[in-house]
């Protein structure tokens, strides 16, 4: 079918302003976003990722909320990009619901991401887009119902976002899968090999779209542990391991049990660790396993910087929690504060 | 994840009222009901269901509507249930149509199965809640469209009634998949094994969420034929078998094809009757295969009654045939004078 | 089941008008269309189609719109119908697109297909029913929102339609899956070995309801390629396969790459090209695959007429394109001008 439209999106992509799509006629594929400025194409060589000029990279950065939940809120803008550039963010997460993806509409979302694309771009930031779904992607069973979704529309949406994003270098990477778990059990079977078979079915249908994409690939357990890569690696090239060590995932002291059950996947492969944070037992919504203390903050930043492992901490939003701010002047809690020192550094 | 939510619960369920549901956080398990009263713990043994006790038990009940379906009708109360009862039902069967598990949303629907379960204990009524589609399960083809379900939205079910219902007694049993059929290959393809690997997925999630659950387990032909557990059963223990021999399932005389189609399994495993009943030709809603007198009446329950099989008779509403009453003065209809005449034995 | 409904559907169909259905008990299989007129059942015999009589048929037609794009603007009449006929099409080729399918409802669909049922059976023309989906049907990823679907509701459909449809000589045609295509990998993998099983499933359950309808089977590449059925074709008599040879699948000459393609498949089973068209570069809605000219259209009916493949043109619809027409008139395009001759020949 027609390639032409890439041709002719690549070159309005030098001269086009934010939102203008290529015409498209009926053959066809999705919409390629014009117009988006450029940052270095990044890639992976080894266990590290590298820039155009073959420098390592480790990025550093912030998991910001939903971008319908932050323009129902009024803040899904450039302002709030901006805060984030001004915590020393080299690198920013947008997290996609998929019930909301649904109740939106997917033009619709669409078009948030490519004024998030926008503004990260200009700012001189990457992002990661990551399809925030928690449950078992076999059986289909949710955390809760808003994660709710299913094997084909988890297709679907990679095929519109990496047709979107194609050779895009602001959007570096595509988190496929948030946190799959089957809750010990509780959310039906989840064998490693069937899970892989279908991350790789993903990986492989977004490389023919997009071969400079860096595809992230969660273990189990809520994201958290990488145990099966030692074994059963993911069979392709090119891609990279994320783990969400949350500090009650493992009592202290954590960072050999870091070590072995994700951590050593950095030795091989890259690693990004697209969520971390803790606040304390009193604050409002806090909850098992994410109460910790800077001891948690110092211990985990250590681990990642002397393992070379980019991260987002979780989340740039004054409701979610573990907050990083407390309202729309950005003040910082005390993850905050202290994420906000290390990224200054 | 956590599982502090669980020790609290319990100890709420000695305290709290219906419909008070333990507060939740953001990893918590689906919510458990509170305040349940308490009936003597079920469970399987050989081919029999045992009480907390050890003692054999048989149980004999109605089969009631969907919880939506009373509710329009103003009937989804205290006093249905205590009809059931007033029947001396000793099991009541809750039937969650798929339809309108969606369109009601399924809080609202685990709000009614919660009233229903409270009644039913209250008054001594074990409850068997009952997924009610019929068609394949693995095409995805229903019966009727109120019928169309998916594997994932039937897991997704599951998982919520089965956290719902952790550890509750009065909820005994879980009728997977009420009448699963190809009807004879016009749904398409329907392998016992596919068949079985599918509902030991259910059965392997029920059992983490609560191994005191006992999953109900139907075979083929709406319910009918247990044909195939003689050479390949389902491969967990704490099961039971169902099946819905209607009148002309079979010519008269039946005893002999009970036997082989689906009664000798009860020789090794529990077997329960979810359906059966019977009317005349002429009465409003007859059809095939549900015609029938009191000789058929009387052959199913003595031959029940040899062999230590449990059941409910279907159904305990005016409107759905074969009907038991014909008025919310709950006038027995014929079969109705029958089986209350049974239960009162 | 009871298949009495039957019966009395057949005595029906001889005696009642348009839209009458069977009366329905709960037991029965979906409606059957009363009432459609005969034309001569046609068949499979090795690489024909035949009629009852045994003569070999070859049928040349129009692929018509969707029956709610139609409706729609007041066009969805027998005046429609009396027009293709008006062009001597002998087949008429009906296209359902599952994002209608289930906005309007399958009753109402169900209603438009009785009643186009209806006016090509009095007119004398056979009629394909097409599944009209274009996409990976094994990740479900679909080239447009309106195409979308998911394998369950694909059996759905089929199961409703060829319930409705059950022995009926003028809906001669089941087109399963309009045009199965993976983008070259852009929308996941396309194995063939388990889009032949999906397609065989749905073959089967189609048999089981009506063995006298045709199911039409087309391979890959959106419907042009057969180049897998010579090594591992469906695994049922009874089938013909589909391509869709639109101009610039292949630069001229053609018939060469034709027959190497598909073509050489007519050799050995029917073959029925149900779209093709054509219309020059500057034509509102021109696109790739479909400019060319008069020249085409030579090259590609000469071709067919030599192999003795039915066919249907690419779309007797003002909007839509390579249009065939330009206003309610029915004032022919180019393409409209050649095959009016041609079917008039
Ligand atoms: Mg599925
Ligand atoms: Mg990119
Ligand atoms: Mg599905
Ligand atoms: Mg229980
Ligand atoms: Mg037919």
């Amino acid at each position: 079918m027609p390639r032409l439209h890439l041709l002719l999106a690549g070159l309005l992509m030098l001269a086009t302003s934010p939102g203008t799509l290529a015409e498209q006629t009926f053959s066809d594929a999705p919409e390629t976003m014009a117009g988006a400025p450029t940052l270095s194409q990044l890639s992976v060589d080894g266990n590290r990722f590298i820039n155009a000029d073959g420098d390592t990279v480790v990025l550093r950065g912030l998991s910001l909320s939903d971008p319908w939940h932050l323009e129902r809120q009024g803040h899904w803008n450039r302002a709030y990009f901006e805060a984030a550039r001004a915590w020393n963010a080299e690198l920013v997460r947008i997290p996609v619901h998929p019930g909301w993806w649904r109740e939106a509409g997917h033009e619709q979302y669409l078009q948030w991401l490519d004024q998030g694309v926008q503004w990260a771009g200009e700012l001189g930031m990457y992002v990661i887009i990551d399809w925030h779904t928690i449950g078992n992607p076999l059986t289909g069973v949710p955390h809760r119902p808003n994660y709710l979704t299913t094997q084909e529309e988890t297709y679907y949406f990679w095929h519109l976002v990496a047709n979107r994003y194609r050779g895009n270098p602001v959007v570096a990477f595509y988190e496929l899968f948030n946190e799959p778990t089957n809750r010990g059990g509780e959310m039906g079977r989840l064998p490693w090999p069937e899970y892989k078979a279908y991350i790789e079915g993903l990986v492989d249908m977004i490389f023919h779209i997009d071969d400079t994409a860096i595809p992230l690939v969660a273990g189990f357990d809520w994201a958290y542990s990488l145990e099966h890569v030692r074994d059963d690696p993911i069979d392709f090239d090119g891609i990279a391991y994320v783990s969400h060590p949350y500090p009650q995932k493992r009592e202290p002291p954590w960072q050999n049990q870091w070590e072995a059950d994700w951590g050593y996947v950095a030795d091989t492969y890259p690693v990004i660790v697209t969520e971390f944070g803790y606040m304390a037992e009193g604050d409002r919504g806090a909850h098992i396993p994410v109460l910790g203390d800077d001891t948690y903050g110092k211990a985990i930043t250590d681990y990642m910087a002397d393992k070379g492992i980019s991260w987002t901490a979780w989340v740039f939003d004054p409701r979610w929690t573990p907050n990083l701010f407390t309202d729309w002047d950005y003040t910082p809690t005390m993850q905050g504060e202290f994420f906000k020192k290390v990224l200054a550094q």
